[in-house]
Protein backbone atom coordinates (compact mmCIF):
# COMPACT_ATOMS: atom_id res chain seq x y z
CA UNK A 1 0.00 0.00 0.00
CA UNK A 2 0.99 3.89 -0.58
CA UNK A 3 2.26 5.64 2.04
CA UNK A 4 -0.25 8.77 2.61
CA UNK A 5 2.14 11.84 3.90
CA UNK A 6 -0.21 14.45 5.18
CA UNK A 7 1.09 18.09 5.03
CA UNK A 8 -0.16 21.70 4.40
CA UNK A 9 -1.12 22.29 0.67
CA UNK A 10 1.14 24.89 -1.16
CA UNK A 11 4.12 24.71 0.94
CA UNK A 12 7.90 22.29 0.98
CA UNK A 13 7.72 23.42 4.74
CA UNK A 14 8.88 20.66 6.96
CA UNK A 15 6.90 18.15 4.73
CA UNK A 16 9.50 18.73 2.08
CA UNK A 17 12.49 16.18 3.69
CA UNK A 18 9.68 13.45 3.97
CA UNK A 19 8.86 14.05 -0.07
CA UNK A 20 12.71 14.36 -0.91
CA UNK A 21 13.01 10.62 0.80
CA UNK A 22 9.99 9.35 -0.86
CA UNK A 23 10.94 10.73 -4.10
CA UNK A 24 14.59 9.25 -4.08
CA UNK A 25 13.37 6.14 -3.20
CA UNK A 26 10.64 5.72 -5.65
CA UNK A 27 8.72 4.96 -2.85
CA UNK A 28 4.47 4.94 -3.66
CA UNK A 29 3.06 7.94 -1.54
CA UNK A 30 -0.02 9.86 -1.82
CA UNK A 31 0.30 13.37 -0.83
CA UNK A 32 -2.96 13.55 0.65
CA UNK A 33 -4.01 17.04 1.27
CA UNK A 34 -2.94 18.08 -1.99
CA UNK A 35 -4.16 15.38 -4.42
CA UNK A 36 -7.82 15.39 -3.16
CA UNK A 37 -8.04 18.82 -3.76
CA UNK A 38 -9.79 19.55 -0.35
CA UNK A 39 -7.11 21.44 1.19
CA UNK A 40 -7.47 20.57 5.07
CA UNK A 41 -4.17 19.08 6.47
CA UNK A 42 -6.42 16.50 8.27
CA UNK A 43 -8.27 15.56 5.01
CA UNK A 44 -9.58 11.52 5.16
CA UNK A 45 -7.63 11.23 8.66
CA UNK A 46 -9.94 11.00 11.69
CA UNK A 47 -8.32 12.11 14.94
CA UNK A 48 -6.16 8.92 15.44
CA UNK A 49 -5.26 7.20 18.65
CA UNK A 50 -2.12 8.58 18.85
CA UNK A 51 -2.39 12.16 17.41
CA UNK A 52 0.76 14.08 15.97
CA UNK A 53 1.55 17.23 17.38
CA UNK A 54 1.45 19.18 14.05
CA UNK A 55 1.95 18.37 10.52
CA UNK A 56 3.97 16.58 8.55
CA UNK A 57 2.48 13.32 9.21
CA UNK A 58 3.15 9.89 7.37
CA UNK A 59 0.30 6.51 7.62
CA UNK A 60 1.39 3.58 6.97
CA UNK A 61 -1.65 1.14 7.17
CA UNK A 62 -1.92 1.60 10.78
CA UNK A 63 0.46 3.70 12.27
CA UNK A 64 0.76 7.55 12.24
CA UNK A 65 3.87 9.67 12.60
CA UNK A 66 4.15 12.78 12.94
CA UNK A 67 7.64 14.81 13.58
CA UNK A 68 9.77 14.85 10.24
CA UNK A 69 12.57 13.76 11.89
CA UNK A 70 10.80 10.57 13.21
CA UNK A 71 9.14 9.84 9.95
CA UNK A 72 12.52 9.84 8.58
CA UNK A 73 13.88 7.51 11.38
CA UNK A 74 11.15 5.30 10.39
CA UNK A 75 11.34 5.30 6.80
CA UNK A 76 15.26 5.04 6.64
CA UNK A 77 15.43 1.46 6.56
CA UNK A 78 12.25 0.91 4.27
CA UNK A 79 13.39 3.19 2.00
CA UNK A 80 17.45 2.35 1.78
CA UNK A 81 18.59 5.55 3.32
CA UNK A 82 20.26 4.82 5.98
CA UNK A 83 23.15 2.52 6.86
CA UNK A 84 22.32 -1.25 8.76
CA UNK A 85 24.27 -0.77 11.40
CA UNK A 86 22.53 0.73 14.89
CA UNK A 87 26.10 3.53 15.23
CA UNK A 88 25.70 4.73 11.45
CA UNK A 89 21.67 4.70 12.21
CA UNK A 90 21.92 7.13 15.37
CA UNK A 91 24.98 9.47 13.77
CA UNK A 92 22.11 9.64 10.63
CA UNK A 93 19.55 11.11 13.15
CA UNK A 94 21.52 12.55 15.05
CA UNK A 95 22.88 14.76 11.74
CA UNK A 96 18.83 14.76 11.04
CA UNK A 97 18.05 16.11 14.25
CA UNK A 98 20.64 19.11 13.84
CA UNK A 99 19.41 20.15 10.05
CA UNK A 100 16.09 20.35 11.80
CA UNK A 101 17.17 22.73 14.62
CA UNK A 102 18.40 24.67 11.61
CA UNK A 103 15.57 24.86 9.57
CA UNK A 104 13.70 25.82 12.95
CA UNK A 105 16.02 28.25 13.33
CA UNK A 106 15.39 29.65 9.76
CA UNK A 107 11.61 29.60 10.65
CA UNK A 108 12.38 31.88 13.64
CA UNK A 109 14.50 34.26 11.53
CA UNK A 110 10.63 35.81 9.95
CA UNK A 111 8.94 34.78 13.37
CA UNK A 112 10.99 35.37 16.38
CA UNK A 113 7.77 36.20 18.22
CA UNK A 114 4.95 33.77 17.22
CA UNK A 115 3.97 32.08 14.57
CA UNK A 116 0.40 33.04 14.77
CA UNK A 117 1.12 36.68 14.04
CA UNK A 118 2.38 37.59 10.79
CA UNK A 119 5.89 38.47 9.44
CA UNK A 120 4.69 42.41 9.37
CA UNK A 121 4.16 42.31 12.81
CA UNK A 122 7.15 41.18 13.81
CA UNK A 123 9.93 43.00 11.40
CA UNK A 124 11.87 44.48 14.11
CA UNK A 125 12.48 42.05 15.74
CA UNK A 126 12.83 39.81 12.54
CA UNK A 127 15.41 42.11 11.24
CA UNK A 128 17.44 41.78 14.58
CA UNK A 129 17.00 38.00 14.77
CA UNK A 130 17.65 37.72 10.75
CA UNK A 131 21.09 38.93 11.56
CA UNK A 132 22.48 36.82 13.82
CA UNK A 133 21.14 34.05 11.75
CA UNK A 134 23.48 35.04 9.18
CA UNK A 135 26.46 36.34 11.11
CA UNK A 136 26.61 33.23 13.55
CA UNK A 137 24.27 30.25 12.80
CA UNK A 138 24.13 30.30 8.96
CA UNK A 139 28.21 29.23 9.08
CA UNK A 140 28.14 27.48 12.20
CA UNK A 141 25.67 24.94 10.71
CA UNK A 142 27.26 25.10 7.41
CA UNK A 143 30.88 24.69 8.83
CA UNK A 144 29.72 21.63 11.49
CA UNK A 145 27.76 19.60 8.53
CA UNK A 146 31.49 20.73 6.42
CA UNK A 147 33.38 18.55 9.37
CA UNK A 148 31.14 15.99 9.02
CA UNK A 149 31.59 15.52 5.46
CA UNK A 150 35.79 15.91 5.79
CA UNK A 151 35.59 13.40 8.97
CA UNK A 152 33.82 10.67 7.06
CA UNK A 153 36.03 7.88 6.88
CA UNK A 154 34.12 6.61 3.68
CA UNK A 155 35.05 9.72 1.71
CA UNK A 156 33.59 13.34 1.82
CA UNK A 157 30.95 12.38 -0.88
CA UNK A 158 28.18 11.52 1.95
CA UNK A 159 27.55 12.33 5.31
CA UNK A 160 27.26 8.80 6.83
CA UNK A 161 29.47 6.36 4.98
CA UNK A 162 29.78 5.52 1.02
CA UNK A 163 26.21 5.97 0.16
CA UNK A 164 23.38 8.54 0.00
CA UNK A 165 21.00 8.71 3.32
CA UNK A 166 18.05 10.76 4.23
CA UNK A 167 20.57 13.39 6.01
CA UNK A 168 22.05 14.05 2.65
CA UNK A 169 18.65 14.99 1.32
CA UNK A 170 17.71 16.65 4.12
CA UNK A 171 21.12 18.86 4.05
CA UNK A 172 20.71 19.28 0.27
CA UNK A 173 16.84 20.82 1.28
CA UNK A 174 18.51 23.04 3.86
CA UNK A 175 20.97 24.76 1.47
CA UNK A 176 18.19 25.09 -0.95
CA UNK A 177 16.25 27.06 1.45
CA UNK A 178 19.02 28.87 2.84
CA UNK A 179 19.56 29.67 -0.25
CA UNK A 180 16.41 30.96 -1.48
CA UNK A 181 15.89 32.95 2.00
CA UNK A 182 19.42 34.61 2.50
CA UNK A 183 20.92 33.87 -1.05
CA UNK A 184 24.17 36.56 -0.23
CA UNK A 185 24.78 35.46 3.73
CA UNK A 186 24.65 31.41 2.42
CA UNK A 187 26.54 31.78 -0.77
CA UNK A 188 29.28 33.51 1.69
CA UNK A 189 29.08 30.35 4.16
CA UNK A 190 28.87 27.74 1.07
CA UNK A 191 32.51 29.81 0.13
CA UNK A 192 34.04 28.03 3.04
CA UNK A 193 32.45 24.93 2.54
CA UNK A 194 33.15 22.96 -1.01
CA UNK A 195 32.32 19.79 0.65
CA UNK A 196 28.64 20.83 1.16
CA UNK A 197 28.50 22.83 -2.67
CA UNK A 198 29.39 19.20 -3.74
CA UNK A 199 27.01 17.23 -1.89
CA UNK A 200 24.18 19.54 -2.77
CA UNK A 201 24.86 19.15 -6.51
CA UNK A 202 25.03 15.38 -6.16
CA UNK A 203 22.01 15.34 -4.80
CA UNK A 204 20.29 17.41 -7.47
CA UNK A 205 21.69 15.53 -10.20
CA UNK A 206 20.39 11.94 -8.86
CA UNK A 207 18.31 10.98 -11.05
CA UNK A 208 14.68 10.38 -9.47
CA UNK A 209 15.38 13.91 -7.57
CA UNK A 210 16.38 15.67 -10.93
CA UNK A 211 12.88 14.57 -12.17
CA UNK A 212 10.99 15.37 -8.99
CA UNK A 213 12.60 19.02 -9.13
CA UNK A 214 11.60 19.35 -12.54
CA UNK A 215 7.87 18.04 -11.59
CA UNK A 216 4.96 19.65 -10.49
CA UNK A 217 5.15 17.92 -7.51
CA UNK A 218 8.11 20.40 -6.73
CA UNK A 219 6.38 23.31 -5.03
CA UNK A 220 8.09 26.51 -5.66
CA UNK A 221 9.75 28.31 -2.35
CA UNK A 222 7.51 31.21 -0.76
CA UNK A 223 6.59 33.48 1.83
CA UNK A 224 3.81 31.16 3.30
CA UNK A 225 7.11 27.87 4.04
CA UNK A 226 9.38 28.02 6.46
CA UNK A 227 12.32 29.56 3.92
CA UNK A 228 10.94 33.01 3.43
CA UNK A 229 12.44 35.28 1.53
CA UNK A 230 12.26 38.88 2.58
CA UNK A 231 15.64 41.10 0.74
CA UNK A 232 15.55 43.35 3.95
CA UNK A 233 16.75 40.12 6.26
CA UNK A 234 19.50 39.27 3.79
CA UNK A 235 22.49 41.05 4.49
CA UNK B 1 31.37 0.26 31.44
CA UNK B 2 30.03 3.30 33.10
CA UNK B 3 28.09 5.91 30.31
CA UNK B 4 30.06 9.19 30.32
CA UNK B 5 27.41 11.98 29.71
CA UNK B 6 29.03 15.29 28.61
CA UNK B 7 27.32 18.50 29.37
CA UNK B 8 28.14 22.11 30.79
CA UNK B 9 28.43 22.04 34.48
CA UNK B 10 26.45 24.12 37.09
CA UNK B 11 22.98 23.69 35.20
CA UNK B 12 20.52 20.97 34.56
CA UNK B 13 19.57 22.44 30.60
CA UNK B 14 19.18 19.77 27.85
CA UNK B 15 21.32 17.25 29.81
CA UNK B 16 19.15 16.81 32.42
CA UNK B 17 16.75 14.89 30.41
CA UNK B 18 19.28 12.21 29.76
CA UNK B 19 20.22 12.22 33.42
CA UNK B 20 16.73 11.25 34.49
CA UNK B 21 16.75 8.68 32.13
CA UNK B 22 20.12 6.94 33.72
CA UNK B 23 19.04 7.71 37.60
CA UNK B 24 15.44 6.05 36.53
CA UNK B 25 17.30 3.24 35.97
CA UNK B 26 19.98 3.36 37.82
CA UNK B 27 22.50 2.94 35.12
CA UNK B 28 26.40 3.61 36.23
CA UNK B 29 27.21 7.15 34.62
CA UNK B 30 30.06 9.90 35.09
CA UNK B 31 28.48 13.47 34.49
CA UNK B 32 32.08 14.18 33.24
CA UNK B 33 32.73 18.04 33.30
CA UNK B 34 31.10 18.09 36.82
CA UNK B 35 32.96 14.98 38.58
CA UNK B 36 36.58 16.38 36.96
CA UNK B 37 36.34 19.52 37.94
CA UNK B 38 37.88 21.15 35.21
CA UNK B 39 34.80 22.80 34.04
CA UNK B 40 34.79 22.07 30.16
CA UNK B 41 32.31 20.54 28.29
CA UNK B 42 35.06 18.81 26.29
CA UNK B 43 36.86 17.48 29.21
CA UNK B 44 38.61 14.27 28.45
CA UNK B 45 37.08 14.37 24.92
CA UNK B 46 39.23 15.12 21.42
CA UNK B 47 37.21 15.71 18.86
CA UNK B 48 35.40 12.59 18.21
CA UNK B 49 35.46 11.03 14.52
CA UNK B 50 31.79 12.29 14.36
CA UNK B 51 31.05 15.33 16.66
CA UNK B 52 28.07 16.19 17.88
CA UNK B 53 27.08 20.34 17.01
CA UNK B 54 26.39 20.88 20.35
CA UNK B 55 26.25 19.03 24.57
CA UNK B 56 24.91 17.40 25.56
CA UNK B 57 26.46 14.00 24.74
CA UNK B 58 26.83 10.88 26.08
CA UNK B 59 30.09 8.37 25.11
CA UNK B 60 29.14 4.44 25.30
CA UNK B 61 32.90 2.85 24.34
CA UNK B 62 33.83 3.80 20.77
CA UNK B 63 30.27 5.51 20.37
CA UNK B 64 29.43 9.02 20.67
CA UNK B 65 25.87 10.36 20.37
CA UNK B 66 24.81 14.05 20.75
CA UNK B 67 21.12 15.32 20.73
CA UNK B 68 19.46 14.64 23.64
CA UNK B 69 16.23 12.76 21.51
CA UNK B 70 18.78 11.00 19.74
CA UNK B 71 20.63 10.05 22.89
CA UNK B 72 17.36 8.82 24.74
CA UNK B 73 16.36 6.65 21.39
CA UNK B 74 20.05 5.11 22.14
CA UNK B 75 19.42 4.38 25.81
CA UNK B 76 15.54 3.26 25.82
CA UNK B 77 15.89 -0.09 24.78
CA UNK B 78 19.37 -0.25 26.83
CA UNK B 79 17.72 1.33 30.09
CA UNK B 80 14.43 -0.61 29.82
CA UNK B 81 12.37 2.90 29.23
CA UNK B 82 10.56 2.08 25.71
CA UNK B 83 8.68 -0.61 24.69
CA UNK B 84 9.39 -3.10 23.10
CA UNK B 85 7.89 -2.83 19.40
CA UNK B 86 8.49 -0.58 16.67
CA UNK B 87 5.47 1.27 17.04
CA UNK B 88 5.66 2.11 20.39
CA UNK B 89 9.25 3.14 19.93
CA UNK B 90 8.63 5.16 17.24
CA UNK B 91 5.50 6.92 18.80
CA UNK B 92 7.38 6.94 22.28
CA UNK B 93 10.29 9.07 20.22
CA UNK B 94 7.51 11.39 18.65
CA UNK B 95 6.48 12.14 21.96
CA UNK B 96 10.24 13.28 23.28
CA UNK B 97 10.68 15.22 20.00
CA UNK B 98 7.63 16.97 21.01
CA UNK B 99 8.28 18.11 24.21
CA UNK B 100 12.27 18.78 22.64
CA UNK B 101 10.25 21.51 20.84
CA UNK B 102 8.50 23.05 23.67
CA UNK B 103 11.80 23.14 25.49
CA UNK B 104 13.34 25.10 22.97
CA UNK B 105 10.32 27.32 22.63
CA UNK B 106 10.82 27.72 26.73
CA UNK B 107 14.59 28.55 25.87
CA UNK B 108 13.57 31.26 23.42
CA UNK B 109 11.41 33.08 25.86
CA UNK B 110 14.20 34.61 27.08
CA UNK B 111 16.24 34.43 24.31
CA UNK B 112 14.42 35.27 21.43
CA UNK B 113 16.57 37.05 19.07
CA UNK B 114 19.98 35.66 19.47
CA UNK B 115 22.23 32.88 22.28
CA UNK B 116 25.49 34.71 21.68
CA UNK B 117 23.28 37.81 23.81
CA UNK B 118 22.06 38.16 27.55
CA UNK B 119 18.67 38.42 28.44
CA UNK B 120 19.08 41.67 29.06
CA UNK B 121 20.29 42.76 25.33
CA UNK B 122 16.67 41.22 23.95
CA UNK B 123 14.22 41.67 27.09
CA UNK B 124 11.51 43.98 24.76
CA UNK B 125 11.72 41.21 22.38
CA UNK B 126 11.68 38.44 24.98
CA UNK B 127 8.36 39.90 26.48
CA UNK B 128 6.51 39.75 23.51
CA UNK B 129 7.63 36.33 22.90
CA UNK B 130 6.89 35.48 26.52
CA UNK B 131 3.57 36.58 26.11
CA UNK B 132 2.90 34.53 23.02
CA UNK B 133 4.74 31.28 25.06
CA UNK B 134 2.30 31.80 28.12
CA UNK B 135 -0.92 32.64 26.13
CA UNK B 136 -0.99 29.62 23.48
CA UNK B 137 2.14 27.63 23.35
CA UNK B 138 2.21 26.48 27.16
CA UNK B 139 -1.86 25.30 26.86
CA UNK B 140 -1.53 24.22 23.93
CA UNK B 141 1.83 21.32 24.46
CA UNK B 142 0.12 20.72 28.18
CA UNK B 143 -3.25 19.81 26.74
CA UNK B 144 -1.38 18.05 23.60
CA UNK B 145 0.22 15.84 25.95
CA UNK B 146 -3.18 15.19 27.89
CA UNK B 147 -4.64 14.09 25.18
CA UNK B 148 -2.31 11.60 24.57
CA UNK B 149 -2.72 9.98 28.39
CA UNK B 150 -6.36 9.82 28.03
CA UNK B 151 -6.15 8.15 24.40
CA UNK B 152 -3.79 5.39 25.99
CA UNK B 153 -5.50 2.56 25.50
CA UNK B 154 -3.81 0.96 28.58
CA UNK B 155 -4.75 3.98 30.70
CA UNK B 156 -3.92 7.72 31.47
CA UNK B 157 -0.98 6.56 33.88
CA UNK B 158 1.82 6.68 31.45
CA UNK B 159 2.14 8.59 27.96
CA UNK B 160 3.05 4.61 26.05
CA UNK B 161 1.23 1.30 27.03
CA UNK B 162 1.41 0.73 30.94
CA UNK B 163 4.72 1.44 31.92
CA UNK B 164 6.95 4.28 32.36
CA UNK B 165 9.35 5.10 29.12
CA UNK B 166 12.09 7.80 28.74
CA UNK B 167 9.34 10.57 27.35
CA UNK B 168 7.35 10.15 30.47
CA UNK B 169 10.42 11.60 32.34
CA UNK B 170 11.26 14.21 29.96
CA UNK B 171 7.02 14.96 30.76
CA UNK B 172 8.26 15.39 34.04
CA UNK B 173 11.06 17.59 33.43
CA UNK B 174 9.34 19.66 31.30
CA UNK B 175 6.61 20.26 33.72
CA UNK B 176 9.23 20.86 36.67
CA UNK B 177 10.87 23.48 34.07
CA UNK B 178 7.66 25.38 33.11
CA UNK B 179 6.24 25.72 36.72
CA UNK B 180 9.67 27.16 37.65
CA UNK B 181 10.36 29.63 34.57
CA UNK B 182 6.15 30.64 34.58
CA UNK B 183 4.76 29.56 37.54
CA UNK B 184 1.59 31.43 36.90
CA UNK B 185 0.59 30.63 33.11
CA UNK B 186 1.81 27.06 34.02
CA UNK B 187 -0.64 26.80 36.70
CA UNK B 188 -3.60 28.27 34.85
CA UNK B 189 -2.19 25.36 31.91
CA UNK B 190 -2.02 22.49 34.59
CA UNK B 191 -5.49 23.19 35.88
CA UNK B 192 -7.26 21.62 32.65
CA UNK B 193 -4.49 18.89 32.86
CA UNK B 194 -4.94 16.52 35.66
CA UNK B 195 -3.39 13.61 33.91
CA UNK B 196 -0.24 15.47 33.45
CA UNK B 197 -0.38 16.62 36.84
CA UNK B 198 -0.80 12.85 38.30
CA UNK B 199 1.98 12.04 35.75
CA UNK B 200 4.37 14.79 37.25
CA UNK B 201 3.84 13.50 40.66
CA UNK B 202 4.30 10.01 39.99
CA UNK B 203 7.39 10.22 38.56
CA UNK B 204 8.67 12.56 41.42
CA UNK B 205 7.61 9.86 43.71
CA UNK B 206 9.44 6.92 41.51
CA UNK B 207 12.00 5.85 44.52
CA UNK B 208 15.40 6.55 42.18
CA UNK B 209 14.08 9.76 41.17
CA UNK B 210 12.78 10.77 44.11
CA UNK B 211 16.41 9.63 45.53
CA UNK B 212 17.95 11.63 42.36
CA UNK B 213 16.25 14.65 43.16
CA UNK B 214 16.96 15.29 46.65
CA UNK B 215 20.47 14.62 46.25
CA UNK B 216 23.01 16.96 45.05
CA UNK B 217 23.19 15.41 41.65
CA UNK B 218 20.32 17.38 40.93
CA UNK B 219 21.23 21.06 40.12
CA UNK B 220 18.78 23.72 41.62
CA UNK B 221 16.96 25.52 38.17
CA UNK B 222 18.70 28.99 37.78
CA UNK B 223 19.18 31.42 35.21
CA UNK B 224 21.72 30.06 33.19
CA UNK B 225 19.66 27.30 32.05
CA UNK B 226 16.81 26.57 29.92
CA UNK B 227 14.06 27.30 31.72
CA UNK B 228 14.83 30.53 33.89
CA UNK B 229 12.83 32.68 35.81
CA UNK B 230 12.21 36.29 34.97
CA UNK B 231 8.58 37.47 36.54
CA UNK B 232 8.35 39.88 34.39
CA UNK B 233 8.19 36.68 31.79
CA UNK B 234 5.29 35.12 33.36
CA UNK B 235 1.45 36.66 33.81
Amino acid sequence: MAYELFYWPGIQGRGEFVRLALEEAGAPYVDVAREDGTGPMMAGLDEPPRPPFAPPYLRDGDLVIGQSAAILLYLGPRLGLVGEGEADRIWTHQIQLTIADAVAEAHDTHHPIASSLTYEDQRPEAARRAADFRAARIPKYLAWCERVLEANPAGPRWLVGAAPSYADLSLFQLVEGLAYAFPKATERALARAPKVVALHKAVAARPRIAAYLASERREAFNESGVFRRYPELDG
